[in-house]
C-alpha cells in the first residue's frame, strides 16, 4: 500500500537531520539536487537548467531552499516547501554569495555527495572559513536507515518486480539472443509500474559467468543456464530481483551450485540482525560458499543498499563495519561464477527490523525452468 | 550522416585538452564519469555503482583511466581506451591515494564540472597540496567548442527533430488534456531515434504564457495558441525544437506576435559571427521584442549551448562576455508570454560557423496550423 508523504512528514525528515549534523558536531548541511533534496523536501528542479539550487537545513532555524528565479514557483508547490523559506536568486546575484551570508560564512557542513564541483569549489571560495563532509560519511545512518514511508515504498517496489519475475518465467528464451530477450523483460517493469529501469541483464551458458555482463549477441539454447538480474525504480524507489532459470531441466551440477548460492543468501539473512555490522552479512554468506569448495568463484560483493537509488550505501563487503540498524533496506545477492561454463545468482531485497531480517521479494528463489 | 570516434579521435581530444590546460597554467585535468568522459575517452561504467573512478589527463604523459576491478575489462573496451593507460583499483586499496601519486601530491588540476563532493572532498583530503578549478570555468572552449563528429552529430538530431515536428502537426490537439498531447511527442521522439527525452512542453492558452510551464490538465480549445518545446538526445546528442502552433487559423494580433518572436530568432542568428559575444546574441533578439513594445515580456535568456547534454554552456543572456568561436552550438529561442493570455515561442539550433550562424534545425518556422 503506496502512501503519500506531507509536509510534515519532510518536515520530520529535516529536523531529524538537522538533530543527526548538531550530534556530529556538524553546523548544518547543504544539499544540491538530487536523491537527497527530493528525500528531504520533496523537491526537483523542473527543468534541469544547470542553475545553482541548494536546500540549507541548518542545526538552528528554518531550513532555507535556494532556487533560480524561474523555479520560484515550481518549488513553493514542493511537497516539503510549507517547512521551507524558499528564496529565489535573480540572474546577476551571486547564489553562493547568498548561502555564505546564510551560514556566515564559517563552520563544518556535511554536503550532499553528489553535490557538483562547481558548486563545491564556489562555496569553498565564497566562504573559505568554512569547511565540509559528504553527508554519507558525517551522517551515515540518516539516508541508509529508511523510515516507513520509505520501507512502504520499497515493498511497492519489490511486489511489482515479484509479478516481472513470474511473467518473465512465460517468457520464450530458447533460439532467441540474450538482447532480444532483456528489453521483454524492461517492457514488463514499466507494465508493472516502473518508471525507470536501471538494468536488466540476461546473461546465458558462459556469459553468466561474467558478473559485468548485460545482454548480448549469445543465441540461448536449450540447457543453458541463464543469469537474469533486472532493477528500477517504481514510484521513486527501487527494485531488484536476481534469478537464474534454465531452459529445461536442469543438471544435477547446475542444481548443486543453485543449492550452494540459495543457502549463502539464507545465511546472509539469517545474520541480518540490529548490530551486526555490514561486512558480518558478506562473511556468512561467503562462508557457505567457501564450504562448499565454490569460494574463488564468489567474485563480488553479498549486497548494497536501495532506496531512492538503485544502489546507494550502506555496501554489505568485507571492511565495511557499519553497524545494521532498523529500518535499513539492502539487497542479499551472493553468486557463483564458473568461467566458460556458467553462473548462479539469486538476489532480493532485505530489511533489518528490530527482530532480524524481513524479506521485501517474495518470488520463488528456485531454478526457474523456462522454454 | 553519422560517423564513428575512433581511438584516434579520442586520443585527439585529449591532446587537445592537455593542451588547453596548459595554455591555462594548470598541471591537468581530472575527469569522473559524465558527459566530459565520454567525450574524452568514450567511457561510461557499465553499471553505475557508486564505485570510484577517473580519468587523469596530464599535461604530460599518457592520459590514465582508473576503474574499480570489476569494471576493467569493459574500460578496456571503450572507443579512447587505446590511448589510455587502464589502471583497476582492487577491494581494500584507497583509489584516491592513487591518483595523489600520479599527481605528485601537488599541482593546480581542472575538475569535471560534475565531479560528486564525494570525490573532490576525497581528493584534497589526499593531497592538500593540489587546488582545483572548474573545467568550465579553466577551459570553457574546451566543451562549448564542437568537433566536426559533434556538430554531424547535433545535425543528425536536429534532422530527427524536424520531422518529429513534421509529424506532430499532424497530431490532433482540439479537445485533448496537453498531459495527453505530450506523449504523443515523446513517443514521436523515441520513434525518430531519440534515446532519451528531456523534456516536451505543451503550453496552451495562457498556459503557454508561463515559460516554466510543462505539459498539464488544460483541455485544448479551438482558437488556441499553444506552445510546443520538445528537446532529448539522439546518438548521444542533443535536439531541441521549439515552435508555437495554433488549433485552426490564427487572429492578426496572435500572428503579429508570433512575427515579432520569428524577427527575434532572425536577428539573433544574423548576430552569429565568431567574436561576438554571447550576450550580443541576446541583446540582438531582445532589441526586436522590446522595439515591438514587447521587452517585458521575453523573461528568458535567448539560448545555450547544446552537446552530449541538452542543456549546456555557453548561455546566451547579458553578462555573459564569452566570444563566439567556430564550432560553438546552442539554440536561439526568444519568446514572449502574455500572462494570462499566450505565449509564443520559437527555437532552433544553430552552430557558429567561420562566415557567421549555420542552422541545424530546418522546419518551418511559422505558425503551425493544427486540428
Amino acid at each position: 500500500m503506496v502512501t503519500s508523504m506531507s509536509a510534515e512528514d519532510h518536515e520530520r525528515r529535516m529536523t531529524r537531520t538537522a538533530r543527526a549534523a548538531e550530534d556530529a558536531g556538524l553546523a548544518g548541511v547543504i544539499v544540491t539536487p538530487g536523491p537527497l533534496m527530493v528525500w528531504l523536501c520533496g523537491y526537483t528542479p523542473a527543468r534541469f537548467r544547470g542553475l545553482v539550487t541548494a536546500l540549507l537545513v541548518p542545526v538552528e532555524g528554518q531550513p532555507r531552499l535556494l532556487v533560480p528565479a524561474e523555479e520560484k514557483a515550481v518549488a513553493e508547490r514542493a511537497t516539503g516547501a510549507a517547512a521551507l523559506a524558499v528564496t529565489a536568486w535573480a540572474a546577476g546575484v551571486d547564489p553562493y554569495g547568498l548561502i555564505a551570508k546564510w551560514t556566515g560564512g564559517r563552520g563544518r557542513y556535511g554536503v550532499s555527495d553528489m553535490t557538483w564541483a562547481r558548486d563545491l569549489l564556489a562555496l569553498q571560495r565564497a566562504a573559505p572559513e568554512t569547511s565540509y563532509i559528504t553527508v554519507m560519511e558525517a551522517l551515515p545512518m540518516l539516508r541508509t536507515v529508511k523510515d516507513a514511508f520509505e520501507v512502504e515504498q520499497l515493498e511497492a517496489a519489490a511486489a511489482a518486480s515479484d509479478a516481472v519475475y513470474e511473467a518473465v518465467l512465460g517468457l520464450r528464451f530458447a533460439g532467441r539472443r540474450e538482447r532480444e530477450v532483456a528489453p521483454d523483460i524492461t517492457a514488463l517493469m514499466t507494465e508493472y509500474g516502473h518508471e525507470v529501469i536501471a538494468f536488466a541483464v540476461v546473461g546465458s551458458g558462459p556469459n553468466g559467468a561474467d558478473p559485468q555482463h548485460e545482454a548480448g549477441e549469445r543465441v540461448i539454447d536449450s540447457g543453458d543456464m541463464v543469469v537474469l538480474d533486472f532493477a528500477g525504480l517504481k514510484g521513486g524507489y527501487g527494485s531488484n530481483t536476481g534469478r537464474t532459470v534454465h531452459v529445461g531441466p536442469p543438471s544435477a551440477e547446475e542444481r548443486k551450485v543453485h543449492g550452494v548460492v540459495r543457502e549463502a543468501q539464507q545465511a546472509a539473512f539469517e545474520a541480518v540482525r540490529p548490530g551486526a555490522a555490514c561486512q558480518d552479512i558478506d562473511r556468512a554468506a561467503r562462508r557457505v560458499i567457501k564450504a562448499a569448495g565454490y569460494g574463488e568463484y564468489f567474485t563480488h560483493r553479498t549486497g548494497r543498499g536501495i532506496g531512492v537509488l538503485p544502489h546507494e550505501p550502506p555496501y554489505l563487503v568485507e571492511g565495511e563495519q557499519l553497524p545494521l540498524v532498523p529500518g535499513m533496506c539492502f539487497t542479499i545477492e551472493p553468486g557463483i561464477y564458473l568461467p566458460g561454463r556458467f553462473g548462479v545468482r539469486v538476489g532480493d531485497v532485505v530489511t533489518c527490523t528490530e527482530t532480524g531480517g524481513r524479506w521485501l521479494n517474495g518470488s520463488d528463489r528456485g531454478v526457474g525452468v523456462v522454454e
